[in-house]
């Protein structure tokens, strides 16, 4: 089997592992959890702490930082879809987590993801605390208010507005690259990374954070609903943000190769061999949905 | 001036240092924080964590645990306001938060105070790891899916059906002595604790919770809504859960003194002078709001 599809195998695994039991009271919360949570995900940002930890031959499991980040992602959507944000009724094909069970009971289960992540990272590093102590600090910081929730509000309340290039980029870059970059820093953080150049590592995060978004926005232009599972053009349909609102497709493929070049050279000036990093992000690259 | 009130000033002057300015962008997502944080709550739950780390002439500053403490509780109350919760239109005789901003920034602004509270203690804490980890592990268990979160999730889910005595006690359990619990603990484990019986602190932070829940219970079917702030007996108009739903005003009351007087005994049996700790839960036992 393929390295990356045997890796996000073991990540799903080892969600249900960490996930509190489904019949744990209240069973409604508990479901909504797990409905949310393993709805079919790529798990991007769980092999990216994966990948990248095992750049180095020492390196701490880093599957509970894994599951953490992964759980951090799936709140982020439960809330995103909830109807006062996108209102999206669908989520990868299926019923938003609001609508296969009900408001209150989605705001919950996003509240509890959230909380879960830093509950998983406290109890699965207790042996090594300054290690959790950074992974706590690198999530918390990423995925906050200075983070991923800024996105989140400025996409909002530039819903229906002409968007300016330097919004665009505030958007994308704390809306997504933040979570990706945080992975990668966390994959880090779990190998032996030490002689390795701090600004370097952050800067690939954020590079390879805005191709995946850029991807993203230029499939949902191309791509249609029965592919996606999702409405076609679906941020075009609420005025809502996309980099071809701002670009043409042709500018925004070429941000997205510049952003997929500049990740390519930081991974070959990285010193540690990034083969494996670098197989997966091509592959990422190649995807189409 | 009066201990706790001062203790309480100091609380209050923490969190403006803690929280993220409210200038930064995105503006309105950390001005909701400020405004949702900063509406003059008792503040017991950090008075808490600050009393029992003092019982203890050695002790790590309980403060950045208490201004933690203080942010999930808030943000519990945000989302508890929204219309697919509670749908309470005001909180202490102000706009909620999603009145007064909107509910998509609500919602967020729930969200980031909720992941910074994570962040607070992992920086806060940074020089002591095994602390921080203990403290974050703490928090994050007392306040999610099997902690306060479960209590919400099955206080919605009851809400206008016949409630028995043991959904009651799992939701008051759940609900607010978890929290209080979690306070409790939290304060000794920044005392120097490690005489002290733990499941003694976990008994004493049971009874305070349910004793100061009932109280609040108590108060709101006794109380106007001049004094309170919000609409008496608010429980009541959505058939939403209340002791008295269950016990008569008296059973209520009765058993209201015994959590009471069981705390005293807990508190009169801990290895360490609890004289202060004492004197604060006399003054919650005379309040009239």
């Amino acid at each position: 089997m393929d390295y990356f599809q045997s890796l996000k195998d073991t990540v799903n695994s080892a969600i249900l592992e960490y996930l509190p039991n489904a019949q744990i009271k209240p069973t409604k919360l508990h479901q909504a959890m797990h409905y949310s949570l393993l709805n079919g995900g790529k798990r991007v940002r769980a092999l990216f702490v994966c990948i990248c930890a095992k750049l180095f031959p020492q390196n701490v499991d880093p599957l509970p930082a894994a599951i953490a980040i992964e759980l951090i992602h799936a709140y982020s959507l439960i809330h995103d879809d909830l109807p006062a944000m996108d209102d999206s009724p669908t989520r990868r094909g299926k019923p938003s987590c609001h609508v296969e069970f009900d408001e209150a009971t989605a705001i919950l289960a996003g509240d509890a993801l959230l909380t879960e992540a830093f509950l998983v990272l406290s109890n699965a590093y207790k042996k090594n605390p300054p290690l959790a102590l950074a992974l706590i600090g690198e999530l918390s910081l990423a995925s906050g208010s200075r983070g991923m929730i800024a996105g989140q509000q400025e996409d909002i309340d530039n819903e229906g507005l002409a968007i300016s290039k330097e919004n665009l980029e505030f958007i994308h870059e704390h809306k997504t690259a933040r979570l990706i970059q945080c992975a990668i820093k966390m994959g880090f953080l779990c190998g032996d990374y030490h002689h390795i150049d701090k600004h370097q590592i952050k800067l690939l995060g954020y590079h390879l954070g805005m191709a995946f978004q850029y991807q993203d926005d230029l499939l949902d232009v191309e791509s249609n609903e029965e592919i996606l599972g999702k409405p076609t053009q679906s941020d075009g349909q609420f005025d809502k943000l996309n980099a071809v609102k701002v670009y043409s497709v042709e500018e925004a493929k070429t941000r997205l190769n510049d952003f997929f070049q500049s990740a390519e050279i930081l991974m070959d000036e990285l010193e540690v061999d990034t083969t494996s990093l670098q197989t997966y992000v091509e592959s990422l690259r190649q995807r189409k949905f």
